[in-house]
């Protein structure tokens, strides 16, 4: 993008971080970046390469502090939301966007960063189910769908339904033709090889499995939710 | 990864190249990102950041000439792959990690690499739908599915065709349990928004304005691929 943007254009933040879950912005990337007059901002803290959980590292495009003001900012989850919630670079950006953007967003754990930005009180929101019980300590009221649309908030269901919140997104900023034609494009006809991909429809013994592995993680990650919590107690609600 | 591979570990190496579909990489690459004992490398010509359709720019792993031999190779799709189908550095990696890979695999339109590098003669294979129509020049049995399974070649469809794929790869080399638990751990219980990701389920106007809007990049795609093929006349074929 060498062009200046024209003013119609539209812009999507897409905020990176350390140990963000890679497919979560991975997945609505590939949907924003076939919107026609668009533009897409990876952004980050500082332009330094960004490594993501299990590795895969990505050279930032814009530093949070440069960030234009856009008109969706999407957070993406991983066990890196835990520093995130506290990290007063990333609360600043949300903060100031939030103030300007048409939608603030999340792909799974992503939010959890909005809810500790205080942009979650009073909105309906989902997250990974993994973690949807630390949402309500945020003020917000869980929803257990792919992606929940409530005013100026969208929040997607974990990793993989960044493809569903991404084509939703799409739709709500161009229109459902717009969406059905990326829809097309990147061959959205989905066919798991296996039932069992939420909690609701997997074999119960999976799921505890999952929810142990994951125990002592989320009790880590619960306290330093609440404690983000506390730090935005004097904000005012968003609703 | 700073510890050295056991010997019993798996490899997995995932090919990138400039303007390549980010996602095609980007949805596997989180499925097997979470298999245990198993190393991901991500592989280009040179340590070189390589930049994607759309921009998203990523740090390599692996040079191509350094890669060790791998369980898996897997090759991603995009507007790249016409450059890719002559190109010397990666169909000499593909040849020679086919030598003893257990598969060498495609997302999308990277089908069409393999196909340049002769690995897809006698084979049933599957790519981008805009692309079907050029697997028979490589001598592979077009067959429409998501993901298709043929011995040791494994191709999924179009761009988000790689979570299933990457999900069906996982189940082949450490059971249907392990891929179960990565579904439900990646939430892939889609819901897309819209009817209509696959030419066979979208509007026939909608299926026909993309081709007609695609219609000259496939020609141009069909000349490099002609000319790919008289390349690999001289192979033997695989079956």
């Amino acid at each position: 993008m060498t062009t200046a943007a024209r003013a119609s254009d539209l812009t999507i933040g897409m905020v990176m971080f350390p140990d963000m879950t890679h497919l979560d912005l991975a997945g609505p990337y590939d949907v924003f970046s076939r919107m026609p007059k668009t533009q897409v901002h990876l952004l980050a803290a500082t332009l330094a390469p960004v490594r993501a959980e299990g590795g895969w590292t990505t050279i930032p495009q814009v530093a949070f502090d440069d960030a234009p003001a856009c008109d969706v900012i999407c957070v993406p989850g991983g066990i890196g939301v835990n520093a995130m919630m506290e990290d007063a670079p990333v609360l600043r950006l949300l903060d100031r966007q939030a103030r300007t953007a048409r939608s603030m967003t999340s792909v799974c754990t992503g939010a959890l960063v909005l809810g500790a930005a205080g942009l979650l009180r009073g909105y309906r929101a989902t997250t990974h189910w993994l973690s949807l019980d630390l949402l309500p300590l945020f003020g917000a009221h869980v929803v257990e769908e792919r992606v929940v649309v409530d005013r100026d908030r969208i929040t997607g269901a974990g990793v993989t339904a960044g493809i569903d919140f991404g084509l939703v997104v799409a739709s709500q900023l161009l229109g459902a033709d717009v969406a059905r034609a990326i829809q097309l494009a990147i061959e959205y006809d989905p066919a798991p090889p296996f039932r069992g991909g939420s909690p609701a429809s997997a074999a119960p013994a999976l799921v505890e499995r999952l929810t142990l592995m994951r125990a002592q993680a989320q009790a880590e990650r619960r306290a330093i939710a609440e404690r983000a919590a506390r730090q935005i107690d004097g904000l005012a609600p968003d609703s």
